[in-house]
Formats: C-alpha cells, structure tokens, sequence
C-alpha cells in the first residue's frame, strides 16, 4: 500500500464507522494535530479524543479532493462532512497532511481549518 | 520548470518582495481564496487585496515544509511569517494548494487557516 492509498483507506475507515480499522493504521505514538487546537499525543488520548468529538456524529462522509505525496508525506484536500444524530448536516473545508512511518502506520495528522467555521457548522 | 518549482519560486517571490515576478506566475483569471473568506477572482482583484494585505507587512517569510504535486495539483504545508512595519513579527500556520494550468500559470490558489489565529497574529 503507498502512502497515499494508506491515507485514502485510512479516510474510508472514518466514512464506514469502522474505527478498530481506523486505529489499527495509527502508530501508538501518533500526534494528532487540529492546528486551532492542542495537539493529542498517543493513541489512548486520541481515542478519547474521538469518542467525545464523535458523539453527537451518526456518520462521517469525508471526501478528498486532491492527495498528492512526496516520500512519508502525503497532503490532502477534503470536504470533511458529519451526519449527525439530529439530522443536521455539517461540512467542514479542511486540508491535513499525513507522515506514515517504516511500518506504514500513521505517526503525525495535522488538520488545517478554521475553528470559527468548525464551531459554526457544529453548533446547535 | 514543475509545478512543485513553479510554487516553490512563486513563494520565493513573495518573500524577496518582487510582487511583479510573483503576479508574473498567476493566470489573468486566477481564483485566489483564503478559506475562511470570499474568493478573489481575477488578477486585478488580487492586486487589490495584495495592496491591502500586504500594507502593514514589511517583508514575507514564508516557509515551505512539505510540497507535493498530483498533476496540476500542488499541496503545501507552510509556516507564513510577516515581518510588520511596526517590528512585530506574524506567524501563521497553513496549508495551501494551487492548481497550475496548461500555460504554467497559477489558475487556483487555495489557503486553509484558522481566521482567529491570523487575528490574533496581526493585533495590534
């Protein structure tokens, strides 16, 4: 699997709920990075992380626009959308940067968007 | 030159302040949207929100830390600082991806930040 397949499967995995898939691609030292935020450093705090972000989500419908890579970086451009458990619909612009290790695990996710907008697309 | 080249020295025409050579690389119908606001559509719009922006702003330092290109696509992860004229130095953290065209030309130029973090930077 290149690293950019690695990314895309990595996304599928977020868009089936499957997320045992999901963490089984990150490294147990992942950094996880929304840039408007602290970074999560390790796995155990990203999944807490994401159990507490998912909450309110039915369903991520994560789509990327372009992915290119160059070596362990892969680059991404998504439209990261959420059905969530009030029927609502949230979509979120955003481009993350991937660095997938030796063992072709992801060791570093860092997302770029704009809170305010994340906070507006989110809110009740 | 690539397109990864294409970026890299349009970059390098932001920070040497030859605005001239920088424009000289961007297509006359260019779309140039920081996410968080209105798209930009055409040259000179751009040259007007470039004389705003940059009002302020001693000198650009941009710094490239990731680049990879998929066809006409070109993704960065950046650092841009700002030295100001007052001495403060701005930094922002960003991602951006350009699309360049058959001519060589920037046609798209997409940058994803957080709004409050470029508020924050730019303060007085």
């Amino acid at each position: 699997m290149t690293p950019s397949e690695a990314v895309s499967t990595f996304v599928e995995h977020w868009n089936s709920g499957n997320l045992e898939a999901m963490y089984s691609m990150c490294a147990q030292d992942i950094t996880w990075h929304n840039i408007p935020m602290e970074p999560i450093k390790g796995l155990a705090a990203m999944r807490e992380a994401v159990d507490g972000f998912m909450e309110p989500v039915e369903k991520c419908e994560w789509e990327i626009h372009a992915i290119a890579a160059n070596q362990d970086m892969v680059l991404t451009e998504r439209t990261d959308a959420f059905l969530l458990k009030d029927g609502r619909r949230a979509a979120l612009p955003v481009m993350g940067i991937f660095q997938i290790n030796r063992e072709g695990k992801i060791a570093a996710w860092r997302d770029y968007f704009d809170m305010a907008q994340f906070q507006h697309e989110f809110a009740l």
